[in-house]
């Protein structure tokens, strides 16, 4: 880092993607310019890879479902016609294919623990730390469809708060596998005396909880990060003392910086109340961009983009994620109007996003188009970069997870034109292979493995007998 | 293909191979010239497909194991210390990474359904059919592992006999998602009329078995093999009756052609019993080749080789192979002395090996070292490709699972030395990009989907209510 660097707060540049056609961007699959067809090719991903790198991106964070989005209309049929999350693939697959064409880009997979077991899981990570040389984060999610419980083998959901209790055993268990079972010296490769591995310093985990039973050690060598980074979103009250214990980034949404700010706060609070130091967790927030060189020109942008804004599947990733079915509401009926809480605690955010409109569903849709709940950032890449710093100052954020409206034009965009006003500024490295081979842990909080405070540490040195390090 | 090339049974060419140090090699890792410390890295993997797409390999196969051998010695020490089969990793993960570099070779990936939820192992592999266009293929597995059955949380192993029917019916349920809920044509991208997918050709597959419940859609859209290619080893009663009715290539071993064959004709009459063509069933053998110019110099390096044979090692995958655990029998004792029903069927073929020596656990494990309870095959070029057109021939198997003794020295003599014999006598491509893009099943059987007769296809027929072809 140059010295002008280290006088600012680091800002963390994410892209947000999915594997499959319409992510946060219902409807412009449509757009002429787009080509998130290509999702399922392989040349897709190792081109936006290369792009982000080049661009300085630190992580490409790819989400992910498990089930249909049928709440719309009762439903899949709009999933399905409007490409709403639907088609999608593993994101997990292409990562050896982008991890080959890189060097210092990391690499952010969704995976939901309430469909994995935590012993195979736990080895299919450590993999894919090895392979990409430290540069895996893991976005830890507990699934909330019922589309896809009942085609997975569960009758029904299971209940908020237990499902955060079945994921913090879940990490408990990795964490033991991760960090405990196999003490930094335990491979010693010493082809004369015919030893690979010293088995005294392999542990048993003895693990013996309510939801897992796991004695065994870990099927896998320490990875460049053993635990991979963890990133989780979700601020409800269970979701955020889950992450104030686990996560090292989080991912929230906000419709103003002022408005953000106190999730923020509770954020860092809870990472306190974890015994962690608060700044120890990077809060990073969702923003959609839509820039050119002046911010006439990308407001024309923004409205070329509204023509190809479908109603039917923004309502079907909002049924999806609220629980709300709109579609027997008449297109000019004021939302505020209906007896729904859910719709009622949605106007309170609607009324902040723009308290002059009347919000239909149909101005809902629209404004889903561009990032789905996210906030969109619009102009020049002054502006731009103005409106991220502004957000970086006021919310108290660490950085961003950059949503696209069309493939890969946003993201072809903002490198070419938001990315050295960013430089310019100091906020991304001049020369992205400068700082050389890296971790993404350490690149982001400048070591590659999890601080002594993290649960996971301690979890591991209670496995190994001492402090691993 | 050229004439000379049709008039011949084609020539199945697979390497055999591991995410792991020890694969069926044990000991070998101390050889000098060994590599195999670096299978985590991209580039041993990224090399390793490079080289065998330039000798005209049809598939790298990826072996797994969720578990450690701990059979030998009632313990997981010498699997640790001599990396037998540990640590090991995920063998999907670098897949994508090898499908980047190549345009033919096929990718086979072993996972054990035992352990996998059939909904979401469904999507990934969907995901990889699609990220490889079309090379990739599913090694079909049911664990046999203790050691993995308890960290995985079952309380013992499923009986094998049982393992078969949950095996069967997870098949099914990936059949009627791969095959029959997405029609070819289900995926429009109109973007004039906004129409993604059209929802009335994506079907729900409403199974409801003994084993699992899978009410709705595939969350894929159909890859170009729709169903991978299946792979299955496992020569049991209850292992060819399902081989005859799922696999499109068998793998087996054999002490010799001649003793194999009636093996092979029992495979191919499973097939035919399952009302299929029994040569739609590939059947392909391990051999473990050790090349060099002349007969002599072959001898030289397999005797080199056993310098790094490792008892404990061999012995250590043998215990997990048969569950009889050799740790407490004196060194220069006839196994044939020793009191086991395992150890008795194991000296039939022992004795088909060699009826000359006496074995003892030591000549056993120098045995082991060289491809595990496969054939070697050792000499010049002539020497094994002569060996390979007889087992051929008399053993009538479809190709070859070749195995490594040292990495990646084993496949560079063969690529290097044996190739091209094998290539002046028509049984590998001349150019190995000479016949295009093509999937892994097309390259092997002639058309990229499964036959109609073939079980899968019947039940993808049901679900979408008429034949998808």
């Amino acid at each position: 880092m140059t010295n002008q660097q280290k006088s600012k707060k680091r800002m963390i540049l994410n892209a947000f993607d999915m594997n499959c056609v319409g992510h946060q961007n219902p409807g412009m699959w449509s757009h002429p310019d787009d080509q998130t067809h290509r999702y399922k090719d392989l040349d897709y991903w190792t081109d936006l890879a290369k792009l982000l790198e080049r661009g300085g991106f630190d992580c490409l964070f790819i989400a992910d479902v498990l089930g249909f989005y049928d709440v719309y209309g009762g439903s899949r049929e709009t999933a399905l016609r409007t490409a709403a999350q639907a088609p999608v693939g593993d994101p997990a697959i292409p990562v050896s294919a982008m991890a080959a064409v890189t060097e210092r880009l990391g690499f952010g997979v969704t995976k939901s623990l309430t469909y994995e077991l935590p012993y195979s899981f736990a080895k299919t990570m450590t993999t894919l730390d090895h392979i990409t040389k430290g540069r895996v984060a893991w976005n830890i999610v507990t699934s909330y469809q019922a589309s896809a419980a009942q085609n997975l083998g569960l009758d029904d959901q299971i209940p908020h708060d237990e499902r955060y209790n079945v994921a913090d055993e879940f990490m408990e268990v990795c964490y033991k596998l991760w960090e405990g079972s196999w003490e930094d010296d335990a491979v010693v490769i010493d082809k004369e005396n015919r030893v690979f591995t010293d088995p005294s310093k392999v542990h048993d985990i003895k693990h013996e909880g309510k939801y897992y039973k796991v004695p065994g050690a870990h099927l896998g060598q320490p990875s460049p990060q053993r635990t991979p980074f963890l990133f989780q979103a979700g601020t409800s009250k269970a979701g955020t003392a889950f992450a104030g214990k686990h996560a090292e980034a989080v991912f929230v949404i906000g419709t103003s910086p002022e408005e953000l700010r106190p999730t923020v706060d509770k954020v860092r609070q809870a990472a306190a109340e974890a015994g962690r130091d608060p700044r120890s967790v990077k809060v990073i927030v969702m923003l959609t961009p839509v820039t050119a060189p002046t911010d006439e020109e990308a407001q024309a942008k923004l409205e070329d983009f509204y023509k190809y804004a479908d109603t039917d599947a923004a309502l079907t990733l909002f049924g999806g994620w609220t629980g709300v079915d709109l579609s027997s509401a008449p297109a000019d009926q004021p939302l505020e109007s209906m007896e729904s809480n859910a719709i009622r605690a949605m106007m309170e955010m609607l009324t902040r996003v723009d308290s002059d409109v009347v919000w239909t569903k149909e101005r809902l849709a629209k404004w889903l188009c561009i990032g789905g709940f996210s906030s969109s950032i619009v102009g020049s890449p002054t502006t731009i970069v103005d409106e991220m710093e502004r957000w970086m100052e006021i919310a108290d954020v660490d950085g961003f997870n950059l949503g696209r409206v069309i493939a890969p034009g946003t993201m072809e965009d903002f490198v070419e034109l938001v990315v050295p006003e960013l430089r310019r500024r100091g906020h991304v490295p001049q020369d992205p292979g400068a700082d050389g081979a890296m971790t993404l842990r350490e690149r982001i909080t400048g070591d590659s493995r999890l601080p002594v405070e993290h649960v996971g540490a301690k979890l591991g040195a209670e496995v190994s007998g001492s402090l691993v390090r």
